[in-house]
Formats: structure tokens, C-alpha cells, sequence
């Protein structure tokens, strides 16, 4: 359910007549949030609700928390920070049993969950860390272009120190492995962008292109079908091949937000399991009001799907 | 014309039919080079071709150099790199002496102007440097947004120490007094990207915001419509603004160029005349083979020309 004061609840309330019914889908939350957005967007007659106070029926299951009482929709505070920390955790634990085959996760709020004392970086670092799993990538996606990242959230100033060969090595081989795995691409085609503008244009503009043109060379070497460095400026509008590689945040999600904001999901490879989410964020300024729009949820809901069903097929 | 080795004779060629008539289309080039282009396009019958020999007819105007005696296409050569760097220096003569009124410029080899001995940055920096002007600002415009650009061609490690107070303050300035004086904007509306990302999210991923943040302020106390500093990622999809400031090369570059590539323009602001430039580069891949859009070039004409209309009303 993500943050019980962002709009977590009502997309995933939102979103349920609309899954395709291919799975069951689990909501992992708190019956007293989900009660108020039902109301709210439902009136009396809300869909699933009345059904979620019993463990849920017509093909959606739900598990009530019970950890908050009281919510104010768009207010950072440690109890929901503790709440969505504790979904999470819970949504690992079925996980790892054997009880479900994916995880989406709805919004959370930094603040929130670093105020009730739980360090955190993100879901994704999270999810890493209990999986055991050191190397990953983020891919923001959508029905456009695929974009998985060498770096993520760090400044801007720390980005060329932080690549080297074998990170982006890494992120190219992940993403490779990815492909053919959970998206049924037998011999999939990834694009590299370069660091700097014109991808340094020879050297006369930066030299971090040297090492990346070693890290690609490194892949090919080991049969992937991946080309680059090329300028990222004239790159994405072609959307010509299955994956682009870019080398910091900006790189990669300007363009994959730019074309189609509402149906971008985040997608972390490299985890023992599928775990996709939607783009945005918990929505505070929008919270409580019933006008978030569910497509990203949507979206993220039915990648997970698409990869666990293409995983079980190879 | 630019490059000879180019597109640029190319999609003048491809243009000059398309061409509203509001204005007289100045040419500057070589007619050894247009006549090749001309014939393989248009075969024996090449429309404005015949007439350039004897400087244009049919509200088109043609100035040979007569620089060229042989052309090879998708090749760099000092001759070549001379003649287009006389190109315009002949549009600059023109200008100044009242002839003309605006200047489009097509795209040239800064390999061949260098190796020609002349030193050479590229087409902006020239035309600033021969109108005594210091500020000027690179803005690259289509029909979905307008973006210009802090910094532009330098390596992104020096991106965070190219920036102050002023150089984002200058940005702003010229282009919110450039879209009153040339795009008829009463009040136009600015946004303005962080430069990390989540543009910093409070400090926690890069700083750089504070300085973007003061130059926000510096411009709203002489009463420009200027917000920021904005996430870079969650901000283009919106078009929800008269121009977005960028604070480097790929940051502005991508959105603009990915969603409309073929009919985005490079227009220099800050210039005491109207220049344009298609988005594109010299295409020494494609070049000599008839398959070059004159999408951009056309684009970069029409908006000249409005440019100009405008800046005669006000």
C-alpha cells in the first residue's frame, strides 16, 4: 500500500477492476486507510472494501495490518513511516515463503520512515538487502522504451567518479540477463549513452567515454548485443532497440518520463524475485483528494505479471 | 549552405518549395555543390536551380562564392571547412549592412574549419564574438517546448563548477526578454530545472539548488515569471510553460530533441538579430544521398521569419 498518507490506497482501490485477472493480486495494508479512500471515492457501495475486512473475495485477498487509527492524507509522520516499512516486510516475508510470486510497491516517504528511526535508502536498496543480492538496476519503463541506470541518486558532481568499467559492465550484463529472462528476448538490443554532450565528441568534451566504450567492449565480448557510446541527446527518439543504458538519473528519466509520464514503472533487476513499482511518488499534494491517476499502478501491475508469467515459460 | 560535404545543399533544395513567401530566402553557397545536389534530386528539370546561376529568380536569391570546384560527400577537408566559415562571414556582411534580416544558419564541420586554420567553436560563439556581444544564450525550440541552456558544450564533470548566481540569472533574463521581443509573450512563463536529482531533494543528493535557487529570486525581484528549481525527470512532460531553463548540454537537449527530433531548432537569443539553425548536424552519413529531412531547416526558417514579423510589431 505504500505511504498510509500518500495516494497509495487510492490507486490500488482504483486499479483493482481494472487488472486483468490472470492473478490474484494481495494488498498488503491497513483496512482503516482503504475504508476512508473507499468511502470517498465510492460511497457506501465500494467495490472490494467491504469484502477486504474479511481477508478479501472475488479474486483479491487483503491483510490488514491494523497499524494506524488515524491518517491525515499529505503529513509526513513516523507511524507511517513505520506502517509502510512494516508492509514491505511483510510483503518479503510472503515472498520468500512461497505465498506470492512478485512485488509491487506503492509509494513511500523518506521522511516518514527515517523519522520512526528505520534507516533507509529506498525500496530498491531494501529489497537488495534482504534478497543478499549486491548488484541491481534500476529500469524506469514504459510501452515506449526501456532505461536502466549506471548511477541513481547521487549528485550530479559525483557521477563521473562514480562509474567505472565494471559497474557499467554490471548494469549492461543485468539488464541483458534481464531481458532474455523476464521479458522473453532471446538476443536482446542495448543502446549505451555516453557521459557528456556529443559523448564527449572525441575527447574534446569529456573522457569518461573511454570507459564506457571498455565496458561495452567487455559485453560484446561475452556475446551481448549492445552498441554505444552515443550521444544522448539524439538518441532516444529513434527508440530502436529493446534497452538504453544511461549513465546517471536525469540521463535515463528525462526521456522515458517525457514520452508517456503516466504509464512509467520502475523495475529492479537483478533481484532473486520480480519487484516492479509505479514512477511517482506518494503524491502528498494530491493525497485524500481522489484525483491521482492509477495508470502507473496499472502499468507496474501488469509488467509484474507479463515477467512472471515470460520467467516461467523458460 | 554550410558544410558543402553536408546536408545543408540538400535541404535548402528540399526547403525552398515549402517556403511561405513572406520572405525573400537569401542562399549562400556554392552552385558547383547545388548544382549536384539539385540534379540528383530533381534530375534535368531542378526547380530555382537554373535560376541560380543567374542569382535566383522566383523569390529566391542565390550568392555563389565559387568556392567549390569538386565535392566529396561525408568528407572533412580544410576547403570545405574555409568555404563554409565564408559563408558566413557573407551572411554577417549582408546583416550588418542592412541587406538581410535574420540569419539561418546550416550545419557545419568543425574538424574542417579547424584544420582550415581557423579557429572556431562553433556557429554561435562565431556570430556572438563578430556582434561584440558577451551574453547570449543557445535555445533549442519545436513546436512542444522551449529549453535553453546554462552551460552548453563542455564535459559534465565541469558542469557544477561552470555554474553561478549570474551565468543562471543572465539564462533567465535573456530568454524571458527574448520571448516579449521575438515570440509576442507578454509575461512569459519560465521554469527552471535543478541540477541534481530530485533537483537535490533538500540537499540530500547535490547543493548546487541554493545557487539556482537565488538566481530564481534575483529575476523575480525585476519581476520575471520564474519558478524552480524543478526535479529535471517529472518537469517536460507537462508543456506546461513559455521555456524551460536547463542547466547543461543533455538535460535540455534530450526532452526537446526526443519528443519532436525532426523539427526541433537551435535558436541563439541574445544577438542584436534573429539567427536560427536546424537541430540537426552536417549527416555525413546520409549526405549526397537524397534522403535528408529538410523538417528542421524548414522549421528553423519558419520560426526565423516569425521571429522577426514579431519583432517588427513591437
Amino acid at each position: 500500500m505504500g505511504d498510509p498518507a500518500g495516494i497509495g490506497g487510492e490507486v490500488i482501490l482504483k486499479s483493482l477492476p481494472e487488472l486483468s485477472r490472470k492473478t490474484i493480486p494481495v494488498v498488503i495494508g491497513d483496512s482503516h486507510v482503504m475504508g476512508i479512500v473507499a468511502k470517498q471515492l465510492f460511497g457506501s457501495n465500494a467495490p472490494f472494501f467491504n469484502n477486504f475486512k474479511d481477508g478479501g473475495t472475488e479474486g483479491v485477498e487483503f491483510i490488514d495490518l491494523g497499524l494506524i487509527e488515524e491518517v491525515q492524507f499529505g503529513r509526513s509522520d513516523p507511524k507511517y513511516g513505520e506502517a509502510s516499512y512494516k508492509y514491505i516486510i511483510e510483503a518479503l516475508k510472503l515472498l520468500f515463503a512461497g505465498e506470492v510470486s512478485a512485488i509491487v510497491t506503492c509509494p513511500i516517504n523518506k521522511k516518514s520512515i527515517n523519522s520512526a528511526g528505520i534507516e533507509f535508502i529506498g525500496h530498491t536498496e531494501l529489497l537488495a538487502h534482504y534478497s543478499g543480492v549486491k548488484d541491481y538496476v534500476m529500469m524506469m519503463a514504459n510501452r515506449s522504451m526501456r532505461v536502466s541506470l549506471v548511477t541513481i541518486h547521487i549528485p550530479i558532481k559525483e557521477v563521473p567518479h562514480a562509474l567505472s568499467v565494471e559497474k557499467i559492465t554490471k548494469t549492461i550484463l543485468i539488464t541483458h540477463n534481464s531481458l532474455k529472462t523476464y521479458f522473453g528476448l532471446e538476443r536482446p538490443h542495448i543502446k549505451v549513452c555516453g557521459l557528456n554532450p556529443h559523448a564527449g565528441e572525441g575527447g574534446i568534451m569529456g573522457d569518461e567515454e573511454t570507459m564506457i566504450q571498455e565496458a561495452i567492449g567487455v559485453a560484446q565480448s561475452l556475446n551481448v548485443n549492445v552498441e554505444g557510446p552515443f550521444p544522448a541527446d539524439t538518441l532516444f527518439h529513434r527508440v530502436d532497440c529493446d534497452a538504453y543504458i544511461a549513465m546517471y538519473h536525469d540521463q535515463g528519466l528525462i526521456p522515458v518520463k517525457t514520452v508517456d509520464f503516466y504509464r512509467t514503472v520502475n523495475i529492479t533487476l537483478g533481484l532473486p524475485f520480480v519487484r516492479t513499482s509505479p514512477g511517482h511518488g506518494t503524491g502528498y499534494d494530491i493525497a485524500g483528494k481522489g484525483i491521482a491517476d492509477p495508470s502507473s499502478l496499472l502499468e507496474a501491475y501488469r509488467i509484474a505479471e507479463n515477467m512472471i508469467f515470460i520467467n516461467q515459460l523458460i
